[in-house]
């Protein structure tokens, strides 16, 4: 039996995940592939945190992570750090010192992604990130193995577990934003600060990731058009729900004649679809490719042991190509072999359709107001509701559209917005059908 | 750009699409990996088929498979022939003269699945058959690499495409088994001989493929209890539906305490589960593995397209290894290395929730004579409802069960099919929850 030597840095979450899983599968893994995989050395700035790991023999427990990445046995040098720093340095010094690498870090890969794959490539190794997106979901080894010979033409992800959670909480019992984002933390589904969460900023760091892998396109998450959940109240999730939709924090890649779009935004969409049926913490991401056709991945987007599941994965992934060709073998590169370029296109010059939500006070002329408005931007509504009359009062009034130009509905909205009985900010959410 | 010659055997629907594929995609697949696929042969005992072929340049075209498997340009040879006999002598003779090989042969792997990959495994040579199970779903991939450190607990199956249909139609429009039938044959979702499908068996002989992968247990899709959907009619879906589950024809293995459960038939499941939402002809997976947790994969089960995009899949993880390493360099095994030993179940020792619908003359003492025999099985009656009396007349009464043994179900079943107030063959289904 081969073994192959395991360095870990960062033992939070994902990395006790990871110790957890080779201690328990490790002969499983053994069995199946031939190839058993030891963790020789952890390193962690916490030194509470390693007295504490035990079960694993001849562990070299070390806060200094270069003992661990110099360390001649070591084959893998498994990253869970997180952030930016240091953990690009950390992978680019192991890379040098001719280590694979395996990382669940979807910040630094979706800023930095150029550098650390040049730099695998450059050296023939392997850097290994099934498990920074989606958790135990293997939407990576998916796209890049499975669907390479499609053209992709959409990617909708759920990508995010806070989010979708918090959505989730809002739907079932009707609480507001804050209370069910509140349940999310004490539930341990929601950071203390939730922002990153929230704001879509996360889910767009793991849409760069995949349109990279899927379009070949190299984007920054700032090139994403990103919009998170806080303005969402359980009315609006209400009323699509009457209308028959959803409402889940995408994020979308649609690969169109005119350009790629990228976008991460909360979206309605159809009750019927796979999509809306993915609740609580999960996540899923469904990919229609030209020969494929349509796909959906559903798992666990988050958590110890689905994301340690994906990095055993990669490791053995690597293992595998160790015992096959030696350790001196180049692997092959992780990330397309030749980049195309696609335009991004604006988000100003997207048609969708809309769902708006006007808070307005019930006066004659209100709605003939704001149909002319939209009227004059060519937006045209496909179907409106509104609440019981209560003279003077304001009462929401909803309404879907058809399809529209972005910039259009922009204007049109600001303008709105402006009239006298408009008593708050018009709600707008984008509907994919 | 190095490219990597394809030899094709059997141009049917599957192998048209690889054609396709091929011709349309081949360039994307060089840009995303650095190496062009190229069919340079292709074989079928129908010579008209063969010069309808177009497009390609330099194309050996056959009906003397011999040739292509002989030529020494050629390194992966497709089968796509199906059944037994004359592919498994194919796949053998290809794997002795070295070539490596992609099947979708889900028939010839679940039956002589041993010979095959040993013969590959002696030769350090690839057998890919990511398209024998699910079509376009990578579900083959996902359970050998991304859940590799899994010990996998529960395979869902919706493996067969013309069921799924013929058991949508029947949800959808009340359809009789028998119109659904000649509805899928019309669409072309079913044969002109529909019984392998329809049976179960071909469900079965996808289950043995997973369980091998899955669980390391070699089987015969003989060693699976396997039940066909023929006996399923409109009024079971819909009394089903009334109690909030779907009517599916589930491929089920599960790892329990007391061994391994494999079997496929008709299965009352839960109608808020991701399965019950996979209509048509569409497949889908449900996995849970002990670190993964619960992940589902949806996609389109069979079709030209997506069964090329999965043939393709393992002719690039092949021409990625030759390129990579050499023509001469042995590939890692693709079925596991060492395999467990773990007892199948016998079928009565299941214990299962159950629906009953019995056909029975409304009159008094039928209900006390179907609940005493069930009694004195030990099955306990969860709910239970009955048409409006129709003195005289056969009407149904429908139950369901608490958990019960099959042995005594079965038992009771024959007991009751013999009063005589019961018609006709008591229904019974197996419920999931």
């Amino acid at each position: 039996m081969q073994s192959i030597n395991i360095g870990l840095l960062g033992v939070g979450t994902i990395g006790s995940g990871v110790i957890d899983l080779v201690i328990k599968n490790g002969g499983l893994i053994a069995k199946r592939t031939g190839v058993l995989p030891v963790i020789r050395g952890v390193c962690d700035t916490n030194a509470s945190v390693l007295k504490n790991i035990t079960g694993i023999e001849n562990l070299i427990k070390t806060t200094n992570a270069e003992e661990i990445i110099g360390d001649k046995e070591i084959d893998i040098i498994v990253e869970l750090i997180g952030g930016v720093h240091p953990a690009k340095e950390v992978i680019l010094t192991a890379l040098a010192k001719r280590k694979h690498v395996v990382t669940a870090n979807k910040a630094l890969l979706s800023e930095h992604w150029k550098e650390i794959f040049e730099a695998a490539s450059d050296a023939g190794l392997f850097v290994g990130f099934e498990a920074s997106v989606g958790g135990g979901i293997p939407v990576i080894r998916v796209i890049r193995e499975s669907f390479v010979s499609n053209n992709l033409e959409i990617i909708y992800g759920i990508l995010n577990g806070t989010t979708n959670f918090v959505l989730t909480m809002m739907a079932k019992h009707d609480h507001s934003f804050d209370k069910a984002l509140s349940i999310a933390q004490k539930k341990g589904f929601a950071e203390k600060d939730p922002r990153m969460d929230i704001s879509g900023k996360d889910s767009a760091h793991k849409l760069a990731i995949l349109s990279l892998l899927g379009f070949g396109v190299g984007v920054s998450p700032d090139d994403i058009y990103t919009e998170g959940i806080e303005d969402i109240t359980p009315q609006d999730i209400r009323y699509a729900k009457e209308w028959g939709y959803s409402v889940k924090l995408l994020a979308i890649a649609k690969n169109t004649r005119k350009g790629l779009q990228l976008r991460v935004h909360p979206t309605l969409i159809p009750s019927y679809h796979l999509l809306a049926g993915v609740s609580g913490e999960d996540n899923a991401v469904y990919v229609k490719g030209d020969f494929v056709g349509e796909s959906l991945f559903y798992g666990k987007g988050a958590g110890a042991s689905p994301t340690a599941s994906s990095v055993m994965s990669d490791i053995v992934e690597i293992a595998k190509h160790i015992v096959c060709c030696g350790k001196e073998h180049s692997v092959p590169g992780q990330v397309p072999h030749d980049f195309g370029t696609l335009d991004i296109i604006n988000v100003e010059e997207l048609v969708l359709s809309y769902y708006l939500r006007f808070s307005v006070i019930d006066k004659p002329g209100v709605l003939s107001g704001i149909s002319s408005v939209l009227s004059e931007n060519d937006i045209s509504i496909a179907s409106m509701s509104q609440e019981e009359r209560k003279v003077g009062q304001t009462v929401p009034v909803i309404m879907l559209t058809h399809k529209a130009r972005e910039g259009n509905m922009r204007n049109a909205i600001a303008t709105i917005d402006k009239m006298d009985f408009v008593m708050d900010k018009t709600m707008v959410i984008r509907v994919e059908t």
